[in-house]
């Protein structure tokens, strides 16, 4: 069977096409309440589904946003996305997603492609500091906000992300309230500005509690298996560690194998830090304390930030920052 | 700045609207080559991105797929979903995605959102075994298929999923041949298909091997504290049980916590098998040995039979049945 059109509803009731149209888009005036009844059960019957892409002609809209973000099988991203068609879909927008795997020139198509479906507005998490594609968006005048990155060199921009630098302060405050003096830090490799900014915070922090040792830093790819071997790197130092902070969850999970295939129990021998709060730190045991970004209520700003500018709505705040926050579970003692 | 149209490219290059159309969708014959050449340079000078509204309004065809699923952020659907999306880019088509919260009226109301925006066929995992919204969709003519689920009376279906007889019997069949004969079985509770299918295998395969016995199976709901209680009750039934095997990762992995907690080496008291295969099998320690479903492959699968429906190609099967396969981690010994 094909899709119900007005001109089958006209049929079946006996009335003209324009009679069904105006009172399906509650336009007419003129029509009788009976018909108007008899023309909208009608409708029901026969499942008749607005024509959106018409709708969208006459309203230059289509309430469908973009949300391109690295790959939706990394939990913080579907998590963030689940924030996003939630405050999306009680908007009436639906939204098209996008992987760029991490590839520039996905990116790019990603943006023209959104661009040719004229999507009212777009979400990115850009790869890297610059983004062709973000140009391409301002020069066309299509609303974006960036998340979870900061970008240089962009002027008005619009981006919600979380305050990593007090996020730090936070973990290693609580870590040096737990009587531990000598925290060592993983961080992803200084590519990035948000692995920039955690690991400048880490140091002018412990330096500011007077246990700084420069030993107790290194730098590593942001996987499971950098995590593992940042800590080995770390253990074989045979420096005195009470306690280790990670710059991210799955730093802190990679590096949590390599110390419970080495016998260290945690966190009697060793206290772990995570940063993020992706689900699997409850999965893992024991279950992993860490630094909580509010990654689902981070969507949830992006999108609304998005919607503001979308309706051409007064934006007080251009740059939404949330505050991090610690979760105590079972690895720090 | 505002989004190029065709009648700024032709106002830059001094030729009629009709023209700059004409060349941009490749369908002009008598303008020259050099005229052609302007047209062209200046769109991209412009960054000029065709209309894709207009052109579906014309081609009967938005490209555009809708994806429902229960909760991305679920590791299994939302690596599902990265399949689909692959597929679908490759092929010039986006994906809308969806999340159902497993609420009935939320999967209608996105069913009817997505026919609104003329998508040209939904990937469904529907929450329950009938589902009004795929009769909707039936009704209108819009192809869809049906992904890891199975549904009653529904004639001519078209669905992709994984084996679970076949999964659940070469699961039992490993851990006889690791000389197990005390082996439970933890599964999802007897609500819906799946679960009652792979609760039948593990019966019949346990039977046939002569070592069934009916204490040593529980059903939980399926999440980590459905594991965890499972598993704590398994176990104070105080029977003989060398290993447990569990219909879902997450089942597994909750089981494994309350096993650890006790004291349980893994796999050296008990062994340990999963069921799906999730990422998150190796962020735990130990990793999970698990018979894995071939999940990106089922989206990708999905989206081609999807695809071949919206073209009307001839499709030789309408289910497809994918073959799970095991993956030898560290629990079991």
């Amino acid at each position: 069977m094909k899709k119900t059109t007005l001109a089958d509803i006209a049929k079946a009731v006996n009335v003209s096409k324009t009679t069904v149209s105006m009172v399906i888009n509650n336009k007419d005036i003129n029509t009788s309440k009976e018909t108007r009844e008899k023309i909208l059960k009608t409708a029901k019957e026969l499942n008749y589904v607005p024509n959106f892409l018409a709708k969208s002609l006459s309203s230059k809209k289509t309430f469908t946003i973009g949300v391109i973000v690295p790959d939706i099988q990394n939990p913080f991203f579907s998590k963030m996305a689940k924030g996003i068609e939630k405050v999306a879909e009680e908007n009436g927008y639906s939204i098209i997603l996008c992987n760029t795997l991490n590839n520039k020139k996905r990116e790019l198509n990603h943006i023209r492609l959104l661009m040719s479906k004229s999507v009212d507005g777009v979400i990115i998490i850009p790869i890297g500091n610059e983004c062709e594609g973000l140009n391409l968006l301002e020069t066309q005048g299509i609303p974006f906000v960036i998340v979870d990155r900061i970008i240089d060199d962009f002027e008005n921009l619009n981006c919600v992300f979380c305050d990593s630098e007090k996020g730090i302060e936070e973990g290693i405050d609580y870590l040096y309230s737990k009587g531990k003096r000598n925290i060592a830090f993983v961080s992803g490799k200084l590519l990035d500005k948000v692995s920039i900014i955690r690991h400048k915070a880490y140091i002018n922090k412990a330096r500011e509690l007077g246990i700084y040792n420069e030993n107790l830093n290194v730098q590593e790819e942001i996987t499971l298996e950098g995590g593992f071997i940042g800590t080995k790197k770390l253990i074989e130092k045979e420096e005195k560690i009470d306690s280790i902070f990670y710059s991210s969850d799955v730093l802190a999970i990679g590096g949590m194998k390599y110390l419970i295939r080495k016998g260290f129990k945690i966190p009697e021998d060793i206290s772990i830090l995570g940063f993020d709060n992706i689900d699997i730190c409850e999965f893992i045991e024991p279950e992993l304390s860490t630094v909580a970004q509010p990654i689902y209520h981070i969507g949830k700003e992006a999108i609304r930030l998005l919607l503001k500018l979308i309706n051409k709505e007064t934006v007080l705040e251009n740059i939404v920052k949330l505050e991090p926050y610690l979760i105590e579970r079972w690895t720090v003692k």
